[in-house]
């Protein structure tokens, strides 16, 4: 079964975002290369080394709209992920240039949801589609509304990114 | 939402596998720990690292029911992962010790799919449920029939069992 | 160069434990395999991976003689590692069965060393050596002296194994 | 015992290189931060992925030098690491920002050796020191002599510059 076309355009003139051609959902985005770590003896990425990209994704976007996820955990809030999910498309390997797009997905009282896509960044081959959930933990790890930091980055994204 | 309960049970007197009173299905069962590089700063098992789990529990599998996977790369087919997904329900942390249950589920033409659920070996309690599929491919990277080693596996478990 | 050979005898019955007759040094021993997550696209174990290994062998060793270390970090000690090396002398690959030799090495007034021996379980193939260096901290991160239970364990080991 | 004082300034107005006012050598340096992923429960980096900073540091290198290592591997040879070593003084925590300093250092028949300084991008406190060698294999998996590549990248550093 043939994935939805992604069709990321650069957003407003900021390389660091995309609009969904497809969806006209916006993303964040963010260069990496796969390492020599992250193979297996297939030859390609390891799948779960994937969620490595995802977090880095994801970290990307919180700093890049202001609130990194750092001062997050310090304010005293945990996100572990309840939840997640992957379909792989076509396999990175070895030193592979890749945009990895995130965009907040939904929000819930005591979940948020983040969406990822990752394309090959010379080819823009679809590899990997993907969610993370995560519920909002306080200091002593009891379920909790979400912080308003991140309520504001997911009612505002992207109108909050710092320039 | 709770998950349905997971009841295993011995099977035929086989440590080895169990029988989940809930659903009848046989399960492969096999026993770890979680090391310290499993863990974050959050104190628990980062959620990536219960893929790891997930191979150490089909690997133990396919050996005990006398295939090893690495005998089936040999043949000259590998069995990259083309979707994921995994619940958590009850955080690991360093050292908790786990059983990781696996069983073989769906078989397709060209595809395979393991179901995972691991419980803390010592409350019992739920940690995580998951699947991924495989998609099989040949020496040339192309998709192709399931090999007949796998087609036996998944048609007599666990009655293939090596003893 | 060639290494100092190792010679692995079982001590004293307890197949936990062997007696190098180069060095005559007493090893503890757990047994593990090569998953393809450590794997790397040169189809070998890919070099950091090692260090779980490590991990798994000291981890393996403090419990068999009594003393996990997830007790000792419960009694309010952290211990970094400061210092490590290894030389490889033989690739593990995927599923390769492996013994991990290690053994409690210096003792000072604020850290500890442990020395590893990895070896082909089937082949006996010399497969790494190396060691760790660790500083014990105490709960405010300051360095402290060793605690009473590590200390106990460098000064009688092997006497104190646990059957 | 304290370290040499590392002491980088940029080098020759190229942002991505530095020389040490201490000893004298150029290192090429590239920007990373410390993931979640990399973590563990102590809530400092986890040791073994310093490994991957350092993979990080070479590849970079290599890249910006004009022969991404990517390349050598096609032209037929790989370079598994035989021995390495790593002293840590300061340990990174989450989202910690760095430099990794990497230099080509000594040049055998069929072996090479990367030094790396890794310091903290804001404190610029020393994180850790380390090397890794290497061994030049040719497709049979035999040693062999260093790559005319890596011969040049070797003895040109860092004037082979691609800019």
């Amino acid at each position: 079964m043939r994935p939805e076309p992604f069709a990321p355009r650069i957003y407003n003139g900021d390389e660091r975002f995309v609009r969904d051609e497809t969806t006209g959902w916006i993303y964040h985005r963010v260069f990496n290369r796969a390492l020599y770590a992250d193979t297996d003896r297939s030859g390609i990425v390891y799948h779960a080394n994937y969620l490595r990209y995802f977090e880095l994704g994801r970290a990307s976007l919180m700093r890049d709209v202001g609130f990194p996820y750092a001062e997050i955990e310090d304010s005293g809030y945990v996100y572990p992920i309840v939840d997640l999910a992957l379909k792989y498309f076509q396999p990175l390997v070895y030193d592979s240039p890749m945009w990895i797009h995130t965009r907040p997905a939904d929000l819930e009282r005591v979940r948020v949801k983040f969406e990822y896509v990752i394309l090959h960044a010379e080819t823009a081959d679809l590899v990997c589609k993907g969610h993370t959930q995560h519920c909002a933990l306080n200091a002593k790890g009891v379920p909790t509304a979400v912080d308003p930091i991140t309520v504001k980055t997911w009612k505002t994204f992207p109108n909050t990114i710092k320039t």
